[in-house]
């Protein structure tokens, strides 16, 4: 027998690839992005069409059956969700004993707890999937809001049986309803935040999808994988950038310093887009009315100067991304910075769950290789003779 | 504006890899398979001398620091995995409100749950991640037999502060020690499931990993992703195979019923292994063994008659997987069907810890992408409008 012998096959024979980056898994019939152009479409509608004109629901509907509805099938789905609009008993049990952990690891908690009380349990079909995505993007607002008001030792506001997704997510922050404006801003969020092609939360549902995994199984590991401060935590950085910043002035100085520093300059670049994100505009307009209307224009003055100071780096490809200005959306609606993340994953939900369904509709195991560079054939010797 | 425009792409230019079939993700210094010649290395060392040799203590040693202990070293690892045999007390309220799923559901949120009491919330340095490792290889055993109690209505066993890994997850059962040659079996099959290259649940915790979100997350992912019945299913339905089949002189008419009705002979085939799986041959040893001292020996003559009736399809690479005699090392043993996916995960753990501790190690987001093949550049009409 042969020991440390090196593997056969040289590194220049194996072609590795680390991010996956350019690998084509599959198709899909639900979102467009062409990231050297900053295009971005769900079932074929320009997103800017949809921030514009669409609102969540129909986005998710969209999304969800590849079609906009028409009146009736948006009342149909827009009361679904609405009915979903509750928690078993025993979520609130398991928030509260894990309430002293980040929103996330909450939500994950609680969103696999979640799988003991589906009805549906067995079912596979196309038609329980959307039954069970309509349900949770439902309820995983009421998880990260009753967590929120719980961690603060008050009860979790009902639901509202009338609001709107947008407005009632807000509304059970506080049991206050939000003005149209912030409504509006916060609904513009999840519409752009609803899918995004195979990042790394959407491609993890889809691997274990791929074991034939049930769709809470999938669901929580996307949320394990959201949870990573690489693919979700951006917008919590640029509120500590724009606070570091402290006023527009020394915002090129900071860049500057940052740079210097190999330091990254949080909300800006994307793995996708080379030019720039079709989703920040959006959120940038949100900003500029919104830092008006709270009388706090210093955070719009602050994010514009850092973006300008940037601009050199545009010609690389580096562009504020979505998360650049959506950190300041919700700092500027008094949410809290751990709270950030989670509202990603509620705007996400219905995009998972497409995602789902497409991967069952043709299932496959996916699983790729790893290549060993470690010693070969070592003799194993008894534990007496080791060193 | 167009709309109903095809994207411009034509699918003969884009190549899909639906399975990442053949995509090397990266390189590894773990374990080392040679699916054509049914090779498995751990770290250098053959499959063959550890299942003989070594136990599942001393493999996981060698998973996790790429080496095997020294007598001393095997010492302190061995006293860190018993003293971490404990629970939080509200792990116990957890899976209470969980019994009622599958083991495997029930396993999912009781980790994820375990992260609200990791003292080491915060630390990502190799050491904390060794630290949560052997924390979890003890505790997994402990959650699978806990839940196995509880939802029968009996109180969990006490682990036992002496007995080795193998044997107190076995005396966790029924709080009966169990023979040396069972225990010993066990312990082999611990060892055979250590770890095995990047199938769908290692890769789900390296790419939850690479977002850089945290130990439990991306465990909690990989059980997920092994709770599906294509990736840690199949020892289940080799015993339901067994029952079907009845006796021994039915097996060969059997496996030709479902060949012909295009089903799956459940335990046969591999994706990297297309010659005998190297781990199978310790599990049917064991098989053989245990079926004489339980007096049951029909299910191995019954097992042994399946493959006999396979042996067509060895030169098509379809061989007898581990789980077709791990199915019935778990059944001769008396734990319960829906317990085979979670022993699995018991010996899986050290497997996945150094996964995610090579992913971290030069991390980065994995993110593959997806070809869309919908129309493009709808026009978004508003609701009234629509048919």
């Amino acid at each position: 027998m042969n020991w440390g012998l090196e593997v056969s096959m040289t590194e220049k024979e194996i072609s590795l690839n680390r991010g996956l980056q350019g690998v084509y898994l599959d198709r899909t019939q639900t979102t467009f992005i062409d990231g050297k152009n900053g295009v971005l479409e769900y079932s074929g509608y320009n997103i800017h069409d949809l921030a514009e004109n669409s609102n969540f629901e129909e986005t998710s509907y969209l999304l969800m059956y590849g079609k906009l509805p028409n009146k009736k099938q948006l009342e149909v789905f827009d009361k679904s969700l609405k009915n979903a609009r509750k928690l078993p008993e025993k979520i609130y049990d398991v928030i509260e004993i894990v309430k002293d952990s980040h929103p996330m690891d909450v939500l994950r908690t609680a969103i696999s707890t979640l799988s003991s009380f589906d009805e549906d349990r067995e079912d596979f079909s196309e038609e329980a999937i959307i039954r069970k995505g309509i349900k949770l993007t439902s309820q995983v607002p009421m998880i990260v809001m009753a967590h929120y008001r719980m961690r603060k030792g008050l009860d979790p506001i009902e639901p509202s049986k009338t609001l709107a997704h947008a407005s009632n997510f807000l509304y059970m922050l506080e049991g206050e309803e939000p003005t149209k404006d912030t409504a509006r801003l916060m609904d513009i969020d999840f519409v752009v935040h609803a899918d995004h092609g195979c990042n790394a939360s959407a491609f993890t549902t889809r691997v274990v999808t791929g074991t034939n995994a049930d769709f809470y199984g999938a669901i929580t590991a996307g949320i394990a994988a959201l949870s990573g401060p690489s693919h979700g935590g951006a917008a919590e950085g640029v509120m500590e950038l724009a606070r570091d910043v402290g006023k527009a002035d020394n915002a090129a100085n900071h860049v500057k310093k940052l740079l210097s520093n190999r330091e990254r300059v949080m909300g800006f670049g994307h793995r996708v887009y080379k030019s720039a994100d079709p989703r920040a505009k959006h959120l940038k307009e949100g900003v500029k009315k919104l830092s008006k209307e709270k009388g706090q224009t210093e955070w719009y003055d602050i994010l514009l100067a850092v973006q300008e100071a940037m601009r050199p780096y545009a010609r690389r490809g580096i562009h504020a991304n979505v998360d650049f200005f959506a950190g300041a959306v919700y700092y500027l609606i008094g949410i809290p910075k751990d709270l950030f993340v989670p509202i990603f994953a509620v705007g996400r939900i219905p995009g998972w769950t497409i995602q789902i369904l497409e991967q069952m509709r043709h299932n496959i195991l996916i699983r790729p290789l790893l290549h060993y560079t470690g010693s070969r054939e070592k003799l194993y010797v008894s534990i007496d003779k080791r060193d």
